[in-house]
């Protein structure tokens, strides 16, 4: 037979599974032998046990009989006895955390019979008859299912009778006419009187908080949560401690170190004469630890004994609520603390000094996601009301004029102003506007809207799909609930709350910021104090820590020398994607045109032929700014027709003009074309490979233009080293094509310029069939990148531009999603593919090189997984550089399981 | 060391591998004692040793020796000896049959010496000097490589030069000239003398024959046939005999029952005095072998004995070539012979009450192409020449009036006309004229466009993407290569071959149609003759006996009740797939734009409401065809918008109406709904489970009415047994929450009715997702339905309507797809996500009952395919019942490893 209740002494901080959070952290408390009031949890397994048979179990009832007495013999008080009452607080307590989800019933035990005696024992006949009140109304409310409101109600009644204003202003005789109110409301709704057996109480409260387990709101929080609904909460009986008997009495929370900077030293709140609920209320001033070592020393060293011990123990920051009630003092719960980013990293690297952890643990402590909110400048504070509000896209701050457009984005940098581009959503047309602002603001689109990804690629504040902004790109104006705002009116964006601001915000620098892109100096040299300057040490201690152990390389995502740069210096070891679109965009298009409306294979070929300099000039800047690392140069992925007007802004257009009578002329030509190269689904069109394969010229245009660049740099003493990758490859015979005809390019130029370099021609793997095929694939491919955003939309089989917006809030709603799986790798699905990719790649090519180039390359949690499936390197944003560096390094410290991954 | 050469005694057709398929049946006619010339075949492998090594085996030259001492020892002739000479013919001969690719060289050992032996031993001086010609021409050409075009000419001079107009009537003197010409050519060719070493030209052709394997030409059609490159050809050396020494001499091709009926019986040509090739050429009128028997009973007795004991060898219908020299009869060749489609069955059937065969292995001699052939509707001959051609999509012959919309089609249908409906290209708007329609002609679109995929669904004609059409809607003409069509003008289509004929064709009707739609009766009344009505019988024991044997069920993919009961009457067990889109078309489309245009849930719900009746009528019909049999309904797929005008034709219409200053009407409140759904890919957009769960009702409205539906049917003593089936699912998740709600729905209707139905509840796996994480999505789902289609456009990246037009052609020229995927399973990548489906979601429920519901449900080689990976049953449409019904009763009976699977 299980057991089903644990006395404090018999548990420990192991059995969270069975005693949850609370219950074994007391235990363990009570283990250490620090003060914590007697008591015992019911596990868990007695709530399963509940759920699953529709009724308390019959034993649990004699196992609580057994350990309340102990508590009331360690005592010598008995529950709700006439005399020195024991009163004992019922509180859930599962294993994660839930807070506010379930019920709390305090003061169980007091009776008509015994708040004399709690007077007595209290000397305060006020404070019993307010203990009482309290218990009738949280027991109604929570036990028996009175509505809340009719108590509150009856209370405001009591204190208009009274003439007082506030609850405290009620004396002993109006608290006892409202325990009066209120049981009469509670037999008026349920029928029954407020039980006067405490043993009764004590039953229904236990059942009580047992049952709010499975309220719908406790679910519905779980499965967001994605907590299982089969876990259970335990439940802790703890006898009352009360820090409101007088001055010798009070209550407090404490820090072992500041959990805001990461300071060391304990840091925390007292409030005198009171209890926990009124600390977290907030309405009277609390005063430091300081101020209770003056009124209670040895309290007070008592407290501090207790969280040097706790924080040795745990080796981690603690948190911890206690109470002194009459000059004893009660540890009434503890855990390992919750921190800001920034003490997350300065306390581990300070436990890493005092000798508490190894660097591995201390590495194991802070997260990528941490490491990125420290890389985000932020508006100083809610000086200002946001004008609306989107979503928080790309973190950052972003202060800057309203541009609609390119060329107005254009013009306002030129004439030194920052601006900020708003759209009513943005295509790769505005790529220049993006790049020339601070920020971007779209009316439309989700987290992965083009707005958002290029943002986060860029590292560029965004807020999108700010839905109450009408973008009027006709008369050239924003209107968002009646004002109206015109390019020049100052905004300024949170990238990480997606609130807009009208005019200025002050925003504060990151110095992390500035130490991943330029440097420790750099780094010290922006921080503003101490606190910040200590940050940026303990974020380079970890941060190259991370860099010895981990086994993943890291690459970034970079069309351009300047980003390629930029990644270089925040430490990116190669270019694990360079995307050649931009490179057809622009006053390019023109060429794009001439090559989708020639007439002939001469014809193309010379509009291919003109774009060869340019591009081979492309090729050349990045090379350079990645000597000697390898480059992964991506031949062109999308639809030729995306680099053509949009069919229906231009059908109208050519309609609009035949209806005035205007001649037809180079728009109806190009009409044509659009409608002819029109596709229903561009994603599942001519694209990628299958572009390179039907028309003929494009790639051998552009590997000719990365072997001339190399080539080129070769003779100038450089070490260029070059990977070509074909995208969207679904059967080997498409890569073997492709191959082929690279290679003999290769070998041309090479023959040209009489320099020979070793160009690895690869596969992307972002179709299912790519994975299921890799064993064959792999034996015409050098090296596999998986590119996981087009994998996740056809292994999903939806499309990010689609339906972020259409459905992904109710998805998360309704727990189909937790996260968008374009931000974590999908692992059951899109990542059993990555997992075949590999290792039927690797049976028929041992050693393969694999990485990744998908958005996931620089997402914390999937960054482990890519480490545990074994590829040999994230590829992300140069933005995200660091981030990846760091959970890299975590993934080869922190063994799976820990993860949960 | 291996063996390179086999005398036609040492080998057997059991050796196909290394001896090619001509070479193996020569070794077996001759290990039958039957009278083949002597001769060897030297192997494939020393083909694969001559293409590795680059130059022929140096014991290949020793082995030739010996068999050719063998040869002429057993005629006790020598090669180009001058007297008697023996002559050769080396002729390729690979494992699979690659017609007309690679090399032959006749007449072997011919050189100025032996000519008079071959004139006097012939007694024919020119037949002797034509044969020389020959083997200058053919081995300059071929072994030498000289320009073909310059024998010609020299012939043409020759010719010119004695005034002949033919070949035969050059003399032998003339031929001796022509003989010269032919040397002097080759010497300035090739700088060398036609060789005069008889062994030297036999070394020279054999050399010759290998290399032909390897010629540009061969490898393109082995790309195409998918042959391995690295087979290698075998050559065959025989000795040769000639048909063309006088009237006892001559060539045939015989058949050991009529390849074309089917008839017993055997059937041949047979000219007198002449070569193999003249019977080829055709410039002769043949005899039969009735007239051979008059003129040489013996060789006549002797050939039907030979082809009586080669027939009981093989089992089956042979083909033969043989020629008679002076009255002794020699074989040359035998092969199973190629057959139409009527024949296979026809013959399968009169083998078996021959005992030659058993049931079985008969079933195994058809394919459900084949009888596919048999069900269409052919033009009786190429009577008229095509106006144009497309491509074949769905096979039969139509013949009507030009209609170019739904109104006309109606139109005039009523008024008794047959339509043909002719498009730009269809959508789901044009299914009321379709189905009106006899045949569907579209300019664009590929084989499995809407037009194609729709049309063969109902089993109706169409010819798509007929390129040289320029449908113009607005003019309401159809141009073609300066033709203009108009509504009323009559054409005609071919869909098998593509062809579009302009005026009437005769059509003839056929049998076995009317045989798999009304039953045997029908099927011989419609029978015009004997060979009809036999062939009716034989489908009819072959379709029957496959039943009985076959472990799939054979579902029908059936919309209506019309539909339903024509899938009924050909065999189907069940409805596979319902779509219930086409119950939002049409009139119902205004029902469909006010749920859209809802302001609030009670519009929406109404509007929802409004469709209820007219759904469960649907439903009561369909279900009261199928009773009895499983009806599975699949529930709303496509994005709603597909039911909304079409954003670019409604944009333009909007803007024209504004630039003629008229007021905004419901069409502008339109565009705005259709511009808010609009979707970049709606194939990858908000369809499916998807919109089941973001449009609340929509799923439990269908529910609902299928639910009445069947209570209905249940009340009035029917038996309906629906099963609902949810599209797009890809998480368990959502399969949970709309299960959940529809047994909700279920529970109502049951109370509400009193009838209490038990409706499965299952899910289409058409997402990579779905197989991948089966065994979670199978704890939700009663049933698993594979949706082949979309599975495929996910997991090769491809929609089929964007890019069959836009590349497969590409694709199938170089190798890529031999077929298209959404034709025939891809069994490496989308099978293989069908097989992990199958396997994983019956690891977490124990025979989860498994369909497919794809188009490739009606396709041979798929069904064999989903026969091996266990799959419960296959769905198509019913026109294509029969098919499934024979393959699945072939994958029952033929080892998987016979059909190459």
């Amino acid at each position: 037979m299980p057991k089903y209740v644990y006395r404090f002494d018999e548990g420990g901080r192991e059995q969270r599974d069975l005693l949850g959070g609370k219950g074994a952290n007391l235990a363990e408390m009570t283990r250490l032998g620090l003060p914590v009031p007697p008591g015992f949890t019911i596990t868990t397994e007695a709530c399963r046990a509940t759920m699953r048979d529709g009724r308390v179990p019959p034993a649990l009832r004699v196992e609580v009989t057994t350990a309340l007495r102990e508590v009331e013999d360690a005592l010598g008080r008995r529950l709700g006895a006439p005399l020195d009452p024991l009163l004992v607080s019922v509180r859930s307590g599962a294993k994660f955390s839930m807070p506010g989800m379930m019920d709390t019933v305090l003061n169980v035990g007091l009776t008509d019979a015994s708040v004399p005696g709690l007077a007595a024992a209290s000397g305060d006949e006020r404070f019993a008859w307010d203990s009482y009140r309290r218990l009738v109304q949280m027991f109604g409310a929570t036990v028996l299912g009175v509505a809340a409101g009719a108590f509150d109600a009856a209370l405001e009644a009591r204190k208009a009778a009274a003439g007082a204003t506030a609850d405290v202003d009620l004396s002993a005789a109006d608290l006892r006419s409202l325990v009066d109110d209120y049981r009469a409301i509670v037999r008026a709704a349920t029928g029954r009187d407020f039980p006067q057996d405490p043993r009764e109480q004590l039953d229904l409260a236990i059942e009580a908080v047992l049952g709010s387990w499975n309220t719908e709101r406790a679910r519905l929080y779980r499965r967001r949560e994605r907590i299982p609904d089969d876990l259970g909460t335990a439940v802790n009986v703890v006898a009352m401690v009360f820090g409101n008997l007088g001055d010798d009495s009070g209550t407090g929370v404490a820090f072992t170190r500041d959990p805001s900077t990461g300071r060391p030293g304990v840091y925390g709140d007292y409030l005198p004469n009171a209890q926990g609920e009124d600390v977290v209320a907030g309405t009277r001033n609390t005063l430091t630890l300081d101020d209770l070592r003056e009124r209670d020393p040895r309290s007070h060293a008592e407290l501090l004994a207790a969280m040097r011990r706790l924080e040795t123990h745990y080796r981690d920051l603690c948190d911890i609520e206690f109470t002194i009630e009459r000059g004893r003092l009660w540890l009434l719960q503890t855990r390992v603390g919750k921190r800001t980013a920034a003490a997350a990293f300065r306390i581990a690297v300070q436990l890493v000094d005092e000798h508490l952890l190894t660097a591995d643990e201390a590495l194991a402590r802070v997260t990528g996601e941490q490491l990125g909110r420290l890389l985000f400048p932020r508006f100083d504070a809610a000086a200002a009301t946001p004008l609306t509000r989107g979503l928080g896209a790309s973190p950052g701050a972003a202060v800057g004029e309203i541009v609609l457009d390119n060329a107005q984005a254009l013009e306002r940098t030129q004439a030194g102003a920052d601006v900020v581009l708003v759209r009513r959503e943005t295509s790769p047309d505005d790529l220049a506007g993006m790049i020339a602002a601070v920020g971007v603001l779209t009316a439309r689109g989700g987290k992965t809207s083009h707005a958002a990804v290029v943002a986060r690629g860029m590292g560029r504040c965004a807020v999108v799909g700010a839905e109450a902004l009408d973008v009027d790109h006709e008369r050239g104006e924003v209107r968002v609930d009646g004002t109206v705002l015109r390019p020049g009116d100052v905004i300024a964006l949170d990238g990480t709350t997606g609130e807009v601001f009208r005019g200025e915000v002050p925003v504060v620098d990151s110095p992390v910021l500035r130490y991943v892109a330029d440097g420790l100096e750099a780094g010290l040299a922006a921080a503003p104090d101490d606190d910040a300057a200590e940050l940026v040490r303990a974020v380079h201690r970890l941060l190259t820590h991370a860099d010895t152990v981990r086994r993943l390389g890291v690459r970034a995502n970079a069309d351009t020398a300047e980003d390629a740069l930029r990644a270089r210096r925040r430490g990116a070891e190669g270019i694990g994607l360079c995307r050649t679109e931009h490179q057809f965009l622009g006053e390019r298009r023109v060429h794009v045109e001439r090559v989708v409306l020639a007439a002939d294979d001469d014809e193309r070929r010379s509009a291919l032929a003109a774009l060869l300099p340019l591009q081979r000039d492309d090729f050349t800047a990045l090379l350079e700014a990645m000597d000697g690392l390898p480059t992964t140069i991506r031949l062109l992925d999308p639809p030729l027709h995306e680099f053509l007007p949009d069919l229906t802004e231009l059908s109208v257009r050519v309609a609009l003009a035949a209806e005035r009578g205007e001649a037809p002329g180079h728009e109806e030509r190009l009409l044509a074309a659009v409608r002819r190269m029109h596709e229903q689904n561009p994603m599942l069109g001519l694209r990628g490979v299958r572009l390179g394969l039907t028309v003929p010229g494009l790639f051998a245009l552009q590997v000719r233009a990365v072997a001339e660049a190399a080539a080129g740099l070769h003779r100038a003493g450089r070490d260029p080293r070059p990977e070509i990758m074909v995208p969207l490859v679904g059967s080997v015979r498409e890569m073997q094509l492709v191959r082929e005809e690279a290679r003999a390019v290769l070998a041309q130029v090479a023959d040209e310029t009489g320099v020979t370099l070793e160009v690895p021609v690869g596969c992307m793997v972002e179709l299912p069939r790519a994975a299921l095929t890799a064993q064959r694939i792999a034996t015409q491919a050098d090296f596999f990148s998986f590119g996981t955003n087009d994998l996740t939309q056809t292994t999903w089989g939806f499309s990010r531009d689609d339906v972020e917006g259409a459905f992904f809030s109710e998805y998360l709603e309704n727990g189909v999603l937790t996260i968008s799986p374009f931000e974590t790798i999908d692992a059951d699905g899109v990542g059993a593919l990555v997992r075949t990719g590999v290792e039927r790649g690797r049976s028929a090519r041992p050693g393969l090189p694999c990485g990744v180039c998908g958005e996931h390359g620089g997402d914390p949690e999937s960054i482990r997984f890519f480490h545990d499936v074994g590829l040999d390197y994230v590829s992300c944003s140069p933005f995200r550089v660091p981030v990846a560096r760091l959970e890299a390094g975590r993934a080869a410290v922190v063994p799976a399981e820990d993860t949960g991954a």
